[in-house]
């Protein structure tokens, strides 16, 4: 769905989420927040509402391997990219593990939008969006 | 934090997601979709995981006036735009009502993150991500 334009930086994009995913998978905290803007703005499945700037994104990251069991499950299961000339926006379907009933593991399934801006020449990330539907 | 070039699309893309929660209020199902994307991928608040496609966004909009108590709240509290020259995305806390103990009426607090396309001069909504944090 990419703008034939903006090709290149959709695959360029898409490089960088699943380097991204691969260092959450890795536990790799400096591959996680290669691509970050200091300013991110992180909405995260667990509370609190909202996440503002690099540092409290990292903690989001504590959070996450402190709740999920190893090895790390955090795979794009599915993604589209819309890129522009400085602006790209991506949708995902994601799946990681969760301790289920008796701390047995179990597969989550969730949502994920990403927008980035390009800066000097380069995609960075300056918002997250993860989700699952409210019950 | 939009660029300066895109002050006047910033300002465009803040005027339509206003009038679009006044639609919203005022149940205008024609307002409500005057100015998204045959494609739209919803990720809603309630299941299912994603609705593609105009109909299946529509029908999200049922469920919701379906619980909603009236009048309808449905409030931008905060909105940030990300404008570029032809993909911008919003982020945005929002708040709406539900019922609660007893059926009586209680604020929800939400999240929103929204993807735009500018089709032939005009901003077009193609992804909406509506969510609250999981318990």
């Amino acid at each position: 769905m990419s703008t034939s334009r903006g090709e290149a930086d959709g695959a360029a994009i898409r490089g960088l989420l699943e380097s991204w995913a691969e260092a959450v998978r890795a536990k790799d905290y400096s591959g996680i927040l290669a691509r970050h803007s200091a300013d991110i703005l992180m909405f995260d499945l667990p509370p609190p509402m909202e996440s503002k700037g690099i540092e409290a994104y990292r903690e989001t990251w504590d959070l996450f391997f402190s709740a999920q069991p190893d090895p790390i499950d955090f795979d794009v299961q599915h993604m589209n990219v819309v890129a522009g000339e400085d602006v790209a926006f991506v949708t995902a379907l994601m799946r990681c593990a969760e301790r289920g009933t008796g701390g047995r593991r179990t597969v989550l399934e969730f949502r994920l939008t990403v927008g980035l801006r390009k800066v000097s020449g380069e995609w960075v990330v300056v918002h997250e969006h993860h989700s699952v539907p409210s019950a």
